[in-house]
């Protein structure tokens, strides 16, 4: 198994390009294809400051990877979420980001949703009576959005990868939920308030993802987050995996003509695009109504549990 | 098991419907979801005369018993395809739609490929370079057509099930194939002189239609085409029922959310709608070209097949 470029051993195969790399030439791939996505979706330039979303994973860290090496400006933003026995988790994840930046000399700015706001993901969404990752999913967007708002970032930069996004594309059509669809693309223009938000890594796959992680001597945390467990999301990945086995390229397709072909008749679903936000009286971020999504979390996720009721401390008594 | 209607012992448990059915009230619940479908979209209406396209399969003989049952005029049209060796898988399944029309007193018309226009599908698509699969649609589209519109009925009915639908429309979301998408309706409405199309099965499941024809005594043929295997829409259907198992009834909100709010922003992209036709100049059927698409089939598919070239008849020696 040779590389296509330089003949030299390679250390993986990518199907839907029927080509074998190096691992120079895989990291130069990466780094082209995330340079041509940039490009032809118009993500950004070369004097914007950007803010990636770093998780402690493959995919955010091999992000802000290439966008260093591609002489961009960017900076990185962790969220300590407290996930995991005792936060375990976020604990591990948090060391991987901190890690990768000190060895690298780069600036990691940090919120700790348990410090700051008083919540963590496992208890607080309980408390709010919300799926952990509708809450988790919530959390994030609006402390990414404040934090690159706030540092005068020109755009969040997330690490969803072509995996990622065909994943939920096939779930927003399983529904054809028309509104999400409308909204599924790899740039978002900043407006009302909100910063843009980009998604460079769409021409490349999870696989692709580790592999340049693991040549470029990219530590990161290899578990899956332990709250993900029967995410319908991971069916959906193990569907259209069993299909490109079958037919190397199906996913990269199915996704790029989406956005080339379908995307644009998705659009006028999209009302809240041109809506008029004021600010939420508690947090002054734009929001639809006078207490945003996000702040309304937070005095849910962080009220005192009721007690419960006589019939559920019955129920509990007898199983 | 009980049954959901009448608590007898059921025979079935319809997992999106969370309901088991005994054998009358399966046999309810199918007529009833026909009924619908062709009350919903307006397929035809209690005086119309219909041709049934029947192929000897569970689907097609269920139709045509459900649509007699439900009181329609239902007239059957049996293809002989000559597929499998000798033909024998073709000459059975035309022995099954026979037998079901001779039972019941019912009307079957034939046509023969071999005998009426010179070659079968195994060997007519190697001559024509076409894949078995398509010279086969192509062919039984233009035959149900013209034997639509020559016995004056008012609509071709086809056997197309939930499952069926839900597999051709996950192949044509795959690639976005946007003409395609256009196209794809229950109701096809008669216009340039083809015949009304319509598929009143799209409410009901593969697994329900064989659990009719057993319950019903209904024999029809087992197998599947041998000419179907590795045909993307087999990996499509099994892609769809690991998501069906995860979460019942995602097949059926698939394809009727399609329907409902997504087929629409496709119509722009169906070009032939109003395309004006001329008469194939060789048999008469309404064409965007002077000779149409099955008389090109068929004269390409009755040429003698060309000796091979000198280098293909060396490999066929060696090998």
């Amino acid at each position: 198994m040779k590389c296509r470029v330089c003949r030299d051993p390679a250390v993986i195969k990518i199907e839907r390009h029927n080509a074998n790399f190096c691992a120079t030439h895989l990291q130069r791939l990466c780094r082209d294809q995330t340079a041509k996505a940039i490009k032809d979706y118009e993500m950004f330039g070369p004097d914007d400051r950007i803010l990636v979303a770093v998780s402690g994973g493959k995919d955010s860290l091999a992000l802000w990877d290439i966008l260093i090496e591609l002489g961009y400006e960017a900076d990185g933003l962790y969220i300590g979420l407290g996930i995991g026995a005792a936060g375990e988790y976020s604990d591990e994840s948090g060391a991987y980001a901190r890690s990768f930046a000190a060895d690298r000399g780069l600036r990691l700015l940090e919120v700790d949703l348990v410090a700051e706001y008083g919540y963590d993901i496992p208890n607080g969404s309980k408390a709010a009576k919300r799926a952990p990752c509708s809450a988790c999913g919530l959390s994030k967007r609006h402390l990414f959005d404040k934090a690159a708002v706030d540092g005068g970032y020109d755009a969040v930069a997330t690490g969803h990868n072509l995996d990622d996004e065909a994943a939920v594309l096939f779930g927003n059509v399983l529904r054809w939920q028309t509104e999400y669809l409308g909204r599924q693309h790899p740039v978002l223009p900043a407006r009302n308030g909100f910063p843009r938000k980009v998604k460079p890594l769409v021409r490349l796959g999870e696989r692709e993802m580790a592999a340049y992680c693991i040549v470029g001597g990219i530590d990161y945390i290899l578990d899956e987050c332990p709250m993900s467990a029967g995410n319908k999301h991971l069916a959906y990945k193990d569907a259209l995996n069993d299909i490109e086995v079958m037919s190397p390229g199906t996913k990269q397709a199915f996704y790029s003509r989406f956005i080339d072909h379908a995307a644009h008749r998705f659009v006028d679903e999209d009302e809240h695009g041109d809506a008029v936000l004021s600010d939420c009286i508690s947090c002054g971020a734009p929001s639809s109504n006078e207490i945003c999504a996000f702040c309304a979390l937070v005095e849910r996720a962080t009220q005192p549990v009721a007690a419960p009721t006589r019939r559920k401390r019955e129920k509990a008594e007898h199983s």
